[in-house]
């Protein structure tokens, strides 16, 4: 008897039909001999609708009431996947927040799951039934419904898994797994069938957006290993546990890259402590998401350069910001608006010598110039051009043996 | 102080607009000094969407997981509400089911409200809050979701008076209040100003759908003062009480109709104990509705002729079952497919003599052939064919003084 939960995406059941699909899934599972605890999130479309309802009531909706509205989402698709698998002879029941409890703590829309209770589920397991259960939301210590950010099913199905000491946690979306580069651009991109949590994360948060990160980050803390897979293929997935378990015969798992960023340099900045946060601080404070932070000793060495990555469409923003800031001086701020981030990341790097030296090899042999560089233990990001990304993923693709 | 509870319909929360209205009306009330609770639906068309979205998946849908499914209607709407009176600076916030909560007790899908906690609410309204509520739902004693009916809002309305001592009950729907007969049909429909609750009952009954009979008949029992009027206009509605609270000058109060009826008359049943029963049982097993009922000696003195009312719908499988019934022994079944019914309801009519004579008269005078009568304390019901009825509408209304 494996405990396994399995969590289904909004495009996973999207419609009536792909419910009773993943029923059939969750059928085989519990044929199989397993206990299964299915998380899912709201019908693909859902909760942008009840979204746009709320902005035609209040562009500044009330906390509360919003995760009310939209915590509807998934009760609705907990009842149909539920009569589905009674449908076929399975007995089954949803089990909303409140019946189980679900017990978060922190603000509305943006909780964090602190305890889920094991009793009700764990003994309707025993009877052997199959429980479903909504992702995304859960109840405060006040008895309020909350949610827990967008994408929070995944942080759900985590949360689970660890606290029902499931063996298994399998995310079931509409891709077949974590590709070494994105497929849709790349059409020699492979899927990887084992990665681990920190090459996940890296790649996650660079654009493969396949997993919401921080249930990747809970599930590399309490060491649970995920499996993302496809609903509608019979495929293996890719399966994410902790680098130990993982032989690298590859230095290089994947390359990953985000568009839309444009790149500022303040030239000249004083070299003193404290001028890293009187920049970064007010541009924080407004919502401005910086990525990429490089600092570079100036040839006066009194003074340093400091240059960093923001969304593109943050740009004037960000300058307007810089230019107030009476806490910072410097001589100049110039930036360049269309530049791209390509990243390549692999656990293997740490113990293959060359990673760096080829990566800009490579580039420099396709004539893509390097406007800045960042490494990490597992990860080599350079900004580029955004004109060269599609050139310089291809190269980097083949040079590091993905294709 | 007074405390009210006002029930909004679907149609009146049915778009985002709408509901900002009903934020309007509610925050008028909770100016004027009112302690407001607020009973809704869910928005117009929802609850349809979800039974079809069921449909999808079976037809013989879980009933525990449909009242899961359905109640994520007013769940809605609550919200929406809520966060719309927060817009406006009025204190406000939902309460679902699970969170008063409204117990009740039977089947999923029929339940019936036994308790509502009033602590929470009793507490938010005497912090100068306004409390919205969903209609139709609540929790069985197991910690179930269950419903309690289509336009169950109304009974959870009625409820919620009883159980908060609330002064005033007011039903706002999308018509101006209850009317002698259809509006729609005869343009000289007027709308009643009081009506008492056994009058109602019978208008109700009979077609004039405006509110839901069972919570007009708690209503009665608790003595709860109801008001029907309409969201969208300032007009005053109909005032729902007791008998004793009106003053009858009219000996009618409406006139109104049922289409789409079938008559069926069984011709020479043994008179003996027990016949009715025999016949009457399996057809409510099938859930044949049988509206109707007329028994009449035979001219033989020893067999008696028995007519009632079915749906058209419903004729060949009465029939199947009448002649199947082993128990009953008749000469023949006789039937007439295209009827109506058409009464006149009125709490003077006990009081004032000559109505019935008068009734019968002026269908004679429109050449309108009587095929059934039944009467009862405050009704007069006749069955004519159905290609008569406007006339007989126009008629009745006219010589009862109602135009």
């Amino acid at each position: 008897m494996v405990k396994k939960v399995l969590k289904f995406g909004g495009t996973s059941v999207g419609t009536a039909e792909r419910i009773q699909h993943v029923a059939n899934i969750i059928k085989k599972e519990h044929s199989a001999g397993n206990k299964v605890i299915a998380v899912v999130s709201a019908m693909a479309g859902k909760t942008n609708e009840l979204i746009k309802l709320s902005k035609e009531i209040s562009e500044d909706f009330d906390k509360r009431e919003l995760d009310v509205l939209l915590s509807s989402g998934e009760q609705v698709t907990c009842a149909l996947l539920a009569a589905s698998l009674i449908k076929l002879k399975i007995k089954a029941k949803s089990l909303m927040n409140w019946q189980i409890p679900i017990l978060t703590e922190g603000e509305h829309a943006n909780a964090r799951i602190i305890n889920i209770h094991v009793e009700k589920i764990d003994k309707y397991l025993d009877e052997n039934g199959v429980v479903i259960i909504p992702g995304f939301q859960g109840i405060s210590k006040n008895g309020d419904t909350t949610t827990i950010g967008r994408g929070g099913s995944d942080a759900t199905a985590v949360a689970v898994a660890k606290i029902f000491n499931a063996e298994k946690c399998e995310i079931y979306t509409d891709v077949d797994g974590v590709f070494s580069t994105d497929p849709n651009k790349i059409p020699v991109a492979k899927k990887i069938d084992k990665i681990s949590y920190d090459e996940m994360l890296e790649l996650s948060s660079l654009g493969a957006k396949v997993m919401q990160s921080s249930a990747v980050q809970t599930a590399m803390i309490y060491d649970i290993p995920l499996e993302v897979k496809s609903t509608f293929t019979e495929r293996k997935g890719t399966k994410i546990f902790s680098q130990v378990n993982i032989d690298y015969s590859k230095s290089v798992t994947g390359v990953a890259y985000s568009k839309d960023d444009a790149k500022i340099t303040i030239i000249g900045v004083q070299d003193k402590p404290g001028v890293a946060a009187n920049i970064f601080e007010p541009l924080s404070k407004s919502q401005i998401n910086v990525d990429m932070v490089i600092q570079n000793i100036s040839s006066d060495q009194k003074t340093t350069d400091v240059t960093f990555t923001v969304k593109r469409d943050d740009i004037a923003k960000t300058k307007k910001i810089l230019k107030s800031n009476s806490k910072i001086k410097y001589k100049e701020i110039i930036h360049k608006d269309k530049v791209a981030k390509i990243s390549i990341v692999g656990a293997g790097m740490v113990s293959t010598p060359g990673v760096t030296y080829r990566m800009f090899r490579a580039l420099s042999d396709e004539d893509i110039n390097i406007l800045a560089i960042s490494t990490s233990e597992i990860k080599l990001s350079v900004i580029i051009e955004e004109e060269h990304v599609l050139k310089a993923i291809k190269k980097l693709h083949t040079i590091f043996d993905l294709d």
